[in-house]
């Protein structure tokens, strides 16, 4: 799925953020001839040495209006809690005709936060690809992050149809398959899938941190599968994570409160002994790993330890729609 | 690490179960030479014929004392539950001198339902190799399953020293590290490595099983990092787990609750907008992460999907002390 069009897609593209995404975007972008220019701004000069150094932008800035002034696509790559000061930016700064663009995992509070400071005549297409890993930072983007996996496009009704299938069509020259829904229903879903999991993933180490030392220790040594898993999900970037938490508080207190629910209620199953229920509950939700796997919902499969990674060869498929 | 030895290390060993411990076992013992003979007991008459189908077993019964009669090593592989019954059909059926052992979840229990019903001159020397797959059944098992990973011995005080040693050498020729310890602290720190992690993931997702149609249909459809993690925890043996909780009661019980206050508190942090509780949180948990890491915690690296397996090439190395 390489850009195999005689024209690059965009001429200049702007980045706001050089973390795992943005610059997984932007060795993807270089490596595939998909822009003419990269530039972007960072925050610190020590980000901006290192930027140039990997060779991954041509130019870049500790200043936005500096970075984004020729831009005709801009992808906002920060931690959506930086959306408001960067939205603010950007006023007065862009060509007329540029498109804004986002990576953001919160849908609802990026539109709030950006859309009321872009002049008229500059696009505003929010996007949200489904792809991480534990790893932040410039240096741990990699060109096949997004390679086989979905991204979500919230578009505001009524927005320019070719913006977005510019930026679609970027996307897809990036490895991945696209989706447009309501931001609202994008900022429910991801309550369940993601946020409510490292929510909880979260909590439990944070459970066996506070363990007295020795048996802390104990625990470290003999992690098991599950608690393993949950490591490496509370090992994510934490600004990231507490503005996704701060910016769709509403969508993840309610699946919380259900989950809280149904945790009090198998609490209870246990104490009393009731194995029927347990049992119950434990074949159930082999159903849904089932749909999962059918799905073909397996593209990438990162490896746990330190910048090591290895992609998923088997599950080339499209996935289900 | 392959056994060596000129001799096999016992004549043989029969299995009470042929799920996917028991199946791996005999499958590395074959494979390695470790025994003799292999026996098994299983439940029904198809897993009998699967089992000899598959050449896993030399003799496959349907009655645990026609399995166990000629054994030096019986190696009870069933879920905890079975073993008050299991522990019954022992009493008088073993050759003196013959030692027991498990691979049970849970220890206080199964010393509790197995160690009364053993003859005087039968060793037990109770274990729990910390190794698994979501898979279940004779033909998920494969003899590289216990490599570099650790197995958990909890031998009540005063069991023969040479029993414990034949039964820390097979684990050993089978690849694993061995460490012994009492049962109720094994219990304890399972409770928080295996045990919670397990029933949060059961629980999210069976939240997600009880959405609405068309939004569990698209939870799966976009099924991210963490839940996709979830699910694949999720999917374990329901009858297997059921017995661990049932019988881990109290461990379990105190880390949830433990668990429960510190998500309460995390939910407050989120309806009251307190994101540097948030960032607190998430910047503590990763450093128990580095200490996994750093205790070279990663072993084998099975894939999600279906038979697929890999292990992980990287860590070869001994974990940490």
């Amino acid at each position: 799925m390489t850009n195999t069009a005689s024209q690059p897609l965009f001429e200049t593209v702007a980045f706001i953020g050089m973390g795992l995404i943005g610059s997984s975007m932007a060795r993807r972008i270089k490596r595939d001839g998909l822009a003419d220019k990269i530039t972007c701004a960072v925050r610190s000069e020590a980000t901006r040495d290192r930027v140039l150094e990997l060779g991954i932008a041509d130019e870049a800035y500790c200043d936005i209006k500096q970075a984004v002034g020729d831009a005709d696509l801009v992808m906002v790559c920060a931690p959506v809690g930086a959306n408001e000061a960067i939205g603010a930016q950007l006023t007065g700064a862009l060509k007329k005709g540029a498109i804004v663009s986002d990576v953001g995992s919160v849908k609802q509070s990026v539109i709030r936060d950006i859309a009321p400071h872009l002049d008229e005549g500059v696009h505003f297409v929010p996007g949200h690809p489904l792809a991480g890993t534990e790893h932040s930072g410039p240096d741990s983007g990699f060109p096949e992050l997004f390679e086989e996996r979905w991204c979500i496009l919230t578009p505001i009704p009524g927005e320019n149809e070719a913006a977005i299938a510019k930026v679609k069509a970027l996307w897809e020259a990036c490895g991945m398959y696209v989706e447009c829904m309501d931001a609202d229903h994008h900022d429910r879903i991801l309550g369940i899938t993601s946020h409510l999991p490292h929510l909880i993933a979260y909590t439990i180490v944070g459970t066996a941190t506070d363990l007295e030392d020795a048996l802390r220790q104990e625990v470290i040594k003999f992690s098991a599968t599950g608690f393993r898993d949950f490591t490496r999900i509370a090992a994510s970037d934490p600004t990231m994570w507490r503005d996704v938490f701060l910016n769709n508080r509403e969508a993840v207190l309610d699946v919380l409160g259900r989950f809280q629910e149904d945790l009090m209620a198998l609490q209870r199953a246990i104490r009393w002994g009731e194995g029927d229920k347990l049992f119950e509950l434990f074949s159930r939700t082999r159903e849904i790993r089932r749909g999962i796997v059918d799905a073909g919902q397996y593209f990438a499969n990162f490896s746990a330890e330190g910048e090591d990674r290895k992609s998923d060869e088997k599950s080339k498929k499209k996935p289900a729609e």
